[in-house]
């Protein structure tokens, strides 16, 4: 008899890559969840009027998932098997479980997908706080990294080659972009899309007659959800939104993550993970028992695994909005697994991003020292420049455009080819001012302008993270 | 020699189903949007002094897609196998179409990125309007089909089977939900996320010097775009928001054309498809030149196969936001695609979706006779609940189940068995209180709130769909 | 502290839908199926002589996962954090599990990826297994409808609406060759692409100097898989061909299902989902506690709950194949979760497939009763045929769908209106003549020859389901 | 009035990236391909003496797409737009378009479903033959590549860090792999998996009476078809099966591109794109007009561009696989966009992977250089064995960790520090045997072999790419 799921055994094999931080989605978190729903509930029927005192603290009380003997989980599972979904079996449970008085407060109005999507907003509710906390961890290292590396000069790459200059501080403002983009997702989905779900059998509340619109909004109120105008069982647009919040975490954390690993090349050399900070103290991840030389990315490397698997959840929670009528056969169903993979792999992600930013080490040197190599070609746009006011554009990028070939071809430094065309000299070019023009720190433009406009941008949102009242949209609207 | 791409013919085999409505993203779009794109960058730098007086509005008159010539067209198809984009070669032949004077002003400071993603833009914003549009008509038919129906009696349904009553009003409000949850999403991105993008070789905009912010600024007021604190070459956040934007609008559509396929199926019959009127007048879709009986619900058909390639299309998006770098090698490329298949299947989702739901016939008699061929099973619940005050809820739960099923097994009336049974009359339940106890008007529970609230949260978006200052998102948090 | 995965609780939520039947993915499958990809090795390398006698033996025996303690498993887990997989972790407690002479038996010449991916070739072997058992005792059951309801006349339905008259036998027959189709699928990968993996740390297996191709082929040997002709470390085509053998059980699995939930409509009726054989006997799922008149079609929404979950693994699994160099940073890791998620859900669906197929009950009854209650007009373009001989087709066709316009509209059937048309009179057609053309049973076409062709393709497999020598690939190209 | 697709411009912006080659699916080659479907089956019938003798030669001289004039093409558009597909509309057109006596064998017995369905497979033969033989070009020289360069040096890499040595011809190898898995794929579907559909209505073919089967199989053989055993209109496998083996097209060339941009990095230097050969000569590609200093490796790039577009494209098809009744209300239609695109990016990838591994350089002195550069770390593992002998493998990986530490710190050759440790020589390993250990041309294991083994399974495709009687499966299973 083989084992079905991950809950039979007590081995944790892949957990430290894919559920690393404190995101909990596993079937605990999800039946805590479904209790919570229905002790939430019990509470709003009890504020209604509709269930004696009492009624809802007895249920609350009686609703630990902790507490559930292995008999209940046992017949828990046996339902749903049977039905499709666990609620049939644990309502039954609970209500076994809760003084006589209080059981028929139990489940009362409500149908299966009430309990199943409210829990599941209340997962989300728990993984975005997660996440946000992990992503401004993160965000903060990033903007101490933009703002200390403002002048540490380094080759953009673009296509995967060289092209001109940039500074780290500038790449690091980049990134900070995107945690602060994915934190704002956050965010506003907290805010406006977290809702309970309370419909009944299809979405009238009937068995409540005049009291399911008071019920609905005393049990928001006891969950901290949103209520919304009407039950969502078939319009699934807050689903999408929780999904979307996620790939947006997991899309900036991956960029990241690239960037890493590339400059992490020893080839390159521009970036290496730090070590790790454990209980038992740090920690070098990513050794190797056979190769001392090998020193591997495992935070990028694990962001990457999780990043990587979020397009695919995310087109499957978005073909599942094609609900049918009021409750749909199988595409509600389809949205329950990839709904947690994603908040546990966003929620991994950033726990491994905070962990990598928090960490990173620099190499200011071997930024240097590759910019260097390139021997002054990526100014080559900038001497074409200064010569186009003598010779004219076209024949200024000719005549550079064959210096550089000849350069590059002979492994030479690109000043020392320019110096023996005559033509620079005619064009009245010194030598020193061939120096100055190919200086990579003169051909930086709005490089630190940007950094401040991302740690602008970062600084608004005060120190939870929130915008303020003159906050993020306003700047991106260039007001 | 084969033909590479639709441009080869005229033919149009497909643009009905896939590209109905206005928005436009063929390569005569794209190449108008590229020429705005740069023509706008020409009177930026001119308003910031970088460029003669003129030079802006000599680049726009040139920038006019309809008088390239087949040869101009054929050397950036040409350029564009060689770069692997159609900038450089774009560029090359405006800067030949301006007088010389303006020459210098074309693609200054610009790098193929800056042009293509600010494109991009362009094409997003003109599709959102359109959608915009289209959806408003739509959600305007969806609210009168709410407000017309809130007591047109039909059986709600739940994993394809018969459930408990609902009303077609309330049907309507949940599509009305959707509809105007996807206008909501439009507006966000419209006014948050569509930025232009400027930043240079690798977004220092180096070749400007210390111009480079003010030409960005300049040129986002000149496109009406937002002007984003810096470049986001590889930070592709906004881009996952305007492709998310587009799959929430072919949800909520989705979900309506399916409901109405299955409505629409001969043995259901409660709605079909109106008349489609056209330039010629009235015309009846869907007809088959072999079979007289068929009339196809080639709207709801057309939608969902809009709608069924969208999940695909937004995993690739957002999987290619991890891009590599300045620039991504291939990432960046992959995306041109399916962001315009995108706004294509989503406006002409819309523009079905806007016909569908402003001609829809709907059928009271067949949802009447629908649910009383039900025979009084939709109402057992209510029932119970009845006998359960005398019986306890068990008893009174097991005495209707098993009249429900010899009821339906012998094909009687619920009601016919119940008057048989000596408890039920024992209960003290009259015949009068049996049948008003199955009588679906009186087991509607909130329907009624439902739609109001869903006209409401949908009137609070003004005439032209725009949130009130009190609008949506604080009816949502239940303020 | 939140709990990070499943196997923190003993709760089984999902398992019944998503995990059904005996395809075993869990961490203690893969544990499991680690530890026998290392016993393979040490026993390979005895037999080339690289071990001591004895020492294959002394591995395998400790490489029983239910045997490992509570701390070995912890530090599995806790090394898994640090490497990024569970295989260095795992190598060191078993080396420490076994005798002294043994121990450089363990992991001896493998990478992490090696033991990785050979586990995973062994748990697809047994997903393959299990999985064709369900679908060929699925594909017993179709065969017998398809032979017992050859004659079962039922209306044909094309995008949602009748169409022509069909027999049950043919819809099932079509079903029969989708499962066919997926064993065949299965059996290709089986045979020829279930691969070991062992190439060491680059792909060279240097460490094991000149013996490294031995012992892969002795690997191969012991675990029974194929041996490739060099490691495919970064060549991951064998991972998409498992992910596409699952795709295809649930594709033909979801058609299946969709079908069944479309024809157990209230207003259809025409299958519906028997009881459920359990060990305690015959149990009807999809009841409802509140509703006595529900029957879900519980086996058909967990199919469709679990294909619906493919398409978005599958193309994970796709996107990770662009692997870079000798092994990936993140594309590899992203794969692990998708291909376990697919073996499961393939197996789930094909579990629920066999007992939903072996269990459904048709109704010919109604099946007539809704092919009657069309009244004439799935037949018309049959009538339109008869009636062409004499009055040409387009007179014919206009006649035709004059009358079942008015059939349509005054609720009579096609034939009484026909009989009142004096055309069809002058055209030599009598009533008896009508009443025949109007006969579904006598326009049913090939049905009979398709269904025979299906049997055909499906007996042509064996017993075991195998292909004969003059088996389906020679059928289909039509020799 | 905007346009609405591609079709009403000539511009061709995106073509050279996404649509490079021989391989048609713009409206042209759809077109044809339907006519092309339509003639077939008037032959067909003629030949079934069910259309008098010409009327197969008739159709098929009609059945020209170029021939079309303006107007009809007008009027299949119009019709799509009607009826959701452009069948209708062109079996109207073609019956005009012949003589009388001609016009009934058009169309005759069939749907629109049959004609789309056999285009579909027409355009994917076309495609299937045209990648294979561009994947063909591309394997010869990644089959010289590996053969060339079986004894180049280069350092392997694992997780994106240097791990021990390779050879490039191992990595050609590896590549060579992928291409002929990817040819035996399209193999595979091209004999068994491209077939005619026809069924007509709903699957019976009823209007041909007894001839329905006669007529698919001369059908089939008309246009060199497989015939099904019966009609497939909802049982999707083989849309499926095209369409995984399009993506293995890309997978494996997305692999190949992906190391080719990473080895071309300027910090690595190891391959580059060379130059394209056109018929105006040899043309680099991928030069800047402002940056003279780069060379994008633009073939690579666009290989990566149309790779990443396939995961979503392909979920999109394997979605709508569920497909209900006898024809689907969108799951249909779903499929025709996406299985164009595969083809098309599928044959673009395949023609620009000729082209970049027909000419790709290859530079073996920095792949020394690079190796060199490691100064002997990536040999550290083998320097362990050798001292393993005396000092016990813990204590020598002690030894060797600490050294590599200290190397890489000092940025001293391994060997230098190796050589001044006293236990070193007290192991007995003498200055000439720490020189041949770190010799990476002594540390390479089986990759010679494993070349050979590539090449092996490589040549049993004969000249035309087809497996001998002996070939790859075979091999494959170890025998």
């Amino acid at each position: 008899m083989p084992d079905h799921d991950a809950a039979s055994t007590s081995a944790r094999l892949f957990g430290g890559v894919f559920s690393r931080g404190d995101v909990a989605t596993g079937d605990a978190a999800w039946l805590q969840a479904l209790l919570d729903a229905e002790a939430g509930l019990a509470r709003a029927l009890e504020r209604a009027g509709l269930a004696p005192p009492g009624a809802g603290a007895a249920v609350t009380g009686a609703a630990v998932a902790a507490d559930l003997p292995a008999d209940d989980l046992a017949e828990i599972a046996r339902a749903s098997d049977l039905t499709g979904n666990p609620v049939p079996g644990l309502a039954r449970v609970l209500s076994r479980r809760v003084p006589d008085f209080a059981a028929p407060a139990v489940h009362r109005g409500a149908t299966s997908q009430d309990i199943m999507d409210t829990a599941a907003m209340l997962l989300a509710r728990q993984a975005t706080r997660v996440i946000r906390r992990d992503l401004l961890a993160a965000a903060a290292a990033t903007a101490r990294l933009a703002q200390s590396h403002r002048g540490t000069l380094m080759i953009g790459r673009t296509l995967l080659q060289q092209a001109v200059p940039v500074t780290f501080g500038l790449v690091a403002a980049g990134w900070l972009a995107g945690l602060d983009g994915a934190v704002a997702g956050l965010d506003a989905v907290a805010e406006d899309r977290l809702a309970v779900q309370f419909g009944g059998a299809a979405g009238t509340l009937a068995s409540l007659g005049a009291d399911g619109p008071v019920v609905a909004a005393l049990l928001a109120s006891e969950l901290g959800l949103a209520a919304p105008p009407l039950p969502w069982h078939t319009e699934r647009l807050r689903v999408i939104d929780v999904a979307v919040a996620m790939a947006r975490v997991t899309a900036a954390l991956g960029k990241i993550a690239r960037d890493v690993t590339l400059l992490a090349q020893a080839e390159v050399g521009e970036v290496s993970e730090g070590v790790a900070g454990t209980p038992a103290g740090p920690v070098r991840r990513g050794g190797s028992s056979a190769m001392p030389n090998k020193a591997n990315p495992v935070a990028s490397v694990a962001i990457l695994g999780c990043s990587r698997q979020v397009p695919g959840l995310l087109a499957t929670l978005v073909a599942s909005a094609e609900q049918e009528h009021q409750r749909a056969a199988g595409a509600w169903h389809a949205e329950w697994q990839p709904f947690s993979d994603l908040l546990r792999l966003a929620g991994s992600a950033a726990a491994w991003g905070a962990d990598l930013l928090g960490g990173l080490d620099v190499h200011p040197a071997r930024m240097a020292a590759n910019l260097s190599a390139a021997a002054g070609l990526p100014l080559a746009e900038r001497v074409t420049s200064l010569l186009a006011h003598s010779l004219g554009r076209p024949a200024a990028h000719d005549l550079v455009a064959g210096a550089a070939g000849r350069a590059a071809g002979a492994g030479l430094p690109l000043r020392d080819v320019l110096l023996t065309i005559p033509q620079v000299e005619q064009a009245g070019l010194s030598a020193q001012q061939v120096d100055a023009a190919l200086d990579p720190a003169g051909y930086l433009g709005a490089a630190s302008d940007f950094i401040d406009a991302a740690l602008a941008a970062h600084h608004q949102r005060g120190a939870d993270g929130r915008l303020d009242a003159s906050g993020h949209a306003r700047a991106e609207r260039g007001e």
